[in-house]
């Protein structure tokens, strides 16, 4: 009988499941009272995961992966006071102390104590050395400053294949469109038809859009979206995206911009089986109206040595900064601060406010199969795959 | 055959309907070369042209009443640039200017030119002079700065009792609700269930609240919501406002709180029967948590020589205000800037985002039944009567 | 030799210094590792100790009183990571947990754990059980969330008498400026001119404001205001306070106002002799401009069993709400959170971009004189009255 | 006699002052009734004038330069309400209708209807055909909505040097600074010490920054900054900048920046000397801490054929967009909508809340003198030149 099964980090595109001891509440050689041990009851496989996956993050072999992580207490630390053995708890993948200055200033996604090496930490990066939540079991420090602890146990449990995407992808979704100034009315456009995009498709209409269109190369993604209700821009076509927002709209521009793809972005139209870096801003800046603003919670990195774009090894892209400038467009950057929004997300998915099944697709699948669904996801599946390690998720 | 029949105000509760010339482009003497002139397509009665009714707000004898009006250019000054002959546009009910510090500034509701006596402006009330639209032809002035054009024709005539709401009850529900922060994942309290209650229950909604309770003493009301999908709370019940919040949440408290009543508020409980002035507002000062904020679209004034409070007569009213000190709560008061959120609310409209029909419970009237439409709603229908005066609405 | 002298209520206008042992970090009965030990270096007599010492606010006999905190760090818990013994700290007079979904929200001032009976702490007061800080040593729980701590030693013992007021004046007169959203340009009235109106007069200019008045029944604190450079109203006048404002701006009203008065408030002109509570409040309520914003950090509170008003022993207040509400007013009630303004104030007073000492008019008093200061405060001195419990402020 | 001397464009570096006839209020052969023709008392020559002087924007020749107006009303059209023959008015530098719905969202510096190619307008530019105001008269459109009225005229004309930056820089600089956040107690790094510059530094201030650095290769222009209490950090030195940030804070860092440069950027250290036209807004990236937030006013373009760097002939830039996106930084791009903050700086002037005297170092000129004025700018001059046409400036 396993003890933590785990999805590490073996090399490119090669990943393990490996059986590993239950992590204790230490770090680093000092015991966390202020952390928690999970019983790891979703964890999902997530784009960002994907850049480990093809190599363009590098983190350490044995790395155990994945940061979008909900679980059950199992045990705490003795300063811990918000939560006890048995609650069920949404861990966002930021890393974050709740002492610093960034922290206590509603951007725990810039926690300055967590990571030594720069003011950003998660779980299963090479971001402070914090291992992942795809296993069985899992640390989680900062426990009462970070975590989302359910209202119900039951409750929980029943609406896990919703509330699994409080750990990350709503929420980051979410904030793309809150900086992009989504409000009741709003026409949005939404590079990326990943998890991501999806969700940022949902969290849209939550804020009331009038009308969100979505853009990709892939069609499959684009189909979940057409039948989930949205309107959808295929950006392997020869027709300019310009043109077919003003097919819909009857202008060809939005109000509002989020992109949802980040640095491993390909090309538009003709070009969209390279990977071209800056594609999915510049047509985010080209299509936004003036006075818009843009929500950028796909990743762009400092240092990407991988890249085949010699500017973009140093995190430099050629952007349409002037046509930015004369149409007074605002670009809001970085990681979502999900503990921002992680309450109100909640409720909005217990109250029935989101349609999450509908756009997410999700395939649950056994902790085994992991490898085998970041294959899938890499191959463009228009699936979110959710890791059931300890087979508590209802079929 | 008329040429401008028009509700007319003759004394409390005695309303006529007259006909009288059409208006021309002139106001107090002088031509208003940005002024239109409308046909009027509908022309909603509201709870404060109710004020005037039971004599509780001062008009002239022979005002026009109405100021939620939707109509057609049939007539355009030399100096209006934005619309032509034909185009059908929704009036905001608060007439301004566009040109003073408060227009200038997103304060169109205190606008400071077009009524010497106060920075206030309506139409069909005495606050400028301005006669209202309960009429076939009415005159507005600062077409431009003011009106809401829609952008297609046949659209609107086609949505027009969707669209009517833009003029008032859509966009003060709404402003109530976003003067009480009203996001995704709020719990919102909102006072009275008459039209404008209504409506911010949908914008509320619209803004993407997880749960809307809505309180009232008439209990036709409260079905409408009921059946539309929204709590309620019954104010007529001995049960406290508090408990029966409670029984939905699970907390006696909510995130937000719109008053939707005003000054002719009526008691709680035992006292529902009765006039007490600050009833509403005490009751959402007593329900919503510390942090949370609260909307007052419901109308105070500063005057009120009829009621039977004698403070009350100067406006000052009796309030919780040491209770709400202490849970750090915001108040916003004030009419609603309508041209503020026209546009956005009609987009949310024409893409189907808000479902008006199943709250606002329409009844179409031709104008002659204008002053028994009235009577019908002082004495408590839940029906919003649409009076449609040159026959152009669908039936 | 004394231990720990300390400031202590005995009953109405009687309190005593008394010699108690050093306090330990624990509270009822439980060690407190989150929690420092300060040894205090200037602690402030505020109003709101004069509610106490009016007996209109009650604590149990033997409270040590004082929340106004500054102090060295002597003693860490074990759980405290961002500071040492040593630090030169300042406390926010809030207690607040860091932890609770007020205190994540930037609302400290609601924390709702750290008091049993209402969302609301504060240090030697009867709002959780705190002990105050008038004292040579005194506990503080929630180091890392709450404290700020200073840059440098030697700094900020040099600065100790400005500093001294980031607990709570400066960023409580702060807070109803930024309330009342005051900024570059504003022209803002604040009512009352002891030291948490004379703070705001100075965060009113820290934040731009182009002209601020001040106004006071006590011509003494008028005429520090008025050498300090500012505006002032003579609330003992005859002169209505809309005619005096008119005087200096050449209109009757300001953009902003900040009521730094509360419910022990006196009347205006022939009233200033006697106990009005609602004066100040509605004082502003008159004189701020259509579509401003009004500031409350002058305490109202729910239970007043000393008021001679009947309704005012319950927290209610005759409110000009109908005036307000023609106005378009905002008003934000509620305790400063001070934590959210400390760090960027104390900048302010290190890069000496705020003049406190022309308006806090300072008197460094040893713990000995604590009682005769209060009785000099009531009597309405002045005066800010700083103890220097252990003899390390620079005379 | 001259009619109406006026700066005109002939070619690159070619400026003549020609004798024009005085304009009406005619615009591409309609008469204006919203416009006024005003008596230019003060007209000042600014950064973005170089770029038309250095060929980098294209202007057609005879074109009037000039957009930072003050004047005399002196014929105003009949749809003019606000204003009288004989007000001393500030003209914003955007040409603005306030009738679209940019203008009516608090947008007009990218109002919809003033220039036909796209959705900018102003003054002496290529961008609607609208004059400058480098000349004895001009015509000024849509007055009511767009200027600014002085309350008194003799105060007016005594402070014209002060207020004469209401037009431009002052907002333009400022409305950098809130578009980054700055606050009180803010640290911010400005690039550029030209006369935009200089302006944010004391908008910085204004806004209650804790430190202000500026930075430039120019060294006499940081001596006038350095005079005027500001710091300052030379960027021909060979000392990074973000090593000068640490000499100064102790830290390396800011909370905000302003970009004042824009696309004729030279570079920093040993490339100080070459145009490179990504090197402001890079240096900022680099500068401005997490979480912090950059304002853009110095003005990028969609297209720069006059550039040698092939991209940015496309106003397409090498940003550092991987290390903004690790920090979650803001960007806010575009030109000032300068009416917005006209009236609360205004009120800041006269109440003497600024210090402009000190960092516009301001050198009146006859017209005449205008040509050679726009040479010594181009060679670096410190200065800002203030054209005086009508010889209505105190010496």
């Amino acid at each position: 009988m396993s003890t933590n099964l785990s999805v590490t980090y073996s090399g490119t595109r090669e990943l393990e499941v490996v059986d590993l001891p239950v992590p204790k509440r230490e770090f680093r050689g000092k015991t966390l009272e202020h952390a928690v041990i999970l019983k790891v009851i979703a964890t999902n496989i997530c784009g960002s995961d994907q850049h480990i996956y093809h190599g363009r993050f590098d983190v350490p072999k044995g790395t155990v992966l994945g940061h979008e992580i909900t679980g059950e207490v199992v045990e705490i630390g003795r300063d811990v006071e918000m939560m006890e053995v048995g609650d069920i708890v949404s861990v966002p993948f930021n890393v974050s102390c709740g002492k610093c200055r960034n922290c206590k200033t509603l951007h725990p996604e810039i926690c300055e104590t967590v990571n030594e090496a720069a003011p950003i930490g998660a779980y299963g990066f090479d971001l402070g050395g914090w291992q992942g939540g795809q296993s069985q079991f899992c640390l989680v420090p900062y426990a009462d400053f970070a975590l989302l602890k359910f209202p119900d146990r039951d409750q929980a449990l029943d609406r896990m294949l919703e509330l699994t995407y409080l750990t990350d992808n709503l929420p980051t979704g979410f904030h793309g469109c809150v900086s992009a100034q989504v409000k009741p009315g709003s026409t949005v456009y939404i590079a990326g038809a990943g998890p991501v995009g999806r969700a940022a498709a949902a969290g849209a209409r939550l804020l009331g859009a009038a009308c969100v269109i979505i853009g990709d190369q892939n069609k499959e993604r684009l189909k979940v979206m057409e039948k989930a209700g949205y309107e959808t821009a295929d950006l392997s076509s020869s027709v300019p995206l310009a043109d077919q927002i003003d097919a819909i709209l009857g202008i060809p521009e939005v109000d509002c911009g989020v992109d949802a793809v980040g640095y491993e972005a390909h090309g538009l139209g003709e070009f969209s089986d390279k990977e071209v870096p800056e594609a999915a801003l510049n047509s985010i800046l080209e299509v936004v109206r003036a006075g818009g603003a843009i929500g950028i919670p796909g990743i762009y990195v400092g240092s990407d040595p991988g890249s085949k774009h010699p500017r973009a090894k140093d995190g430099v892209l050629d952007l349409a900064i002037g046509k930015a400038w004369t149409k007074s467009l605002t670009l809001v950057t970085g990681m979502a601060p999900v503990r921002n929004y992680s309450r109100e997300l909640m409720q909005a998915i217990l109250w029935n406010r989101i349609d999450l099944p509908a756009v997410m697709n999700t395939e649950v699948i056994p902790i085994e199969q992991g490898p085998d669904a970041y294959a899938k996801y890499s191959a463009g599946s228009a699936k979110k795959f959710v890791i059931d390690p300890n087979g508590m998720l209802k079929k």
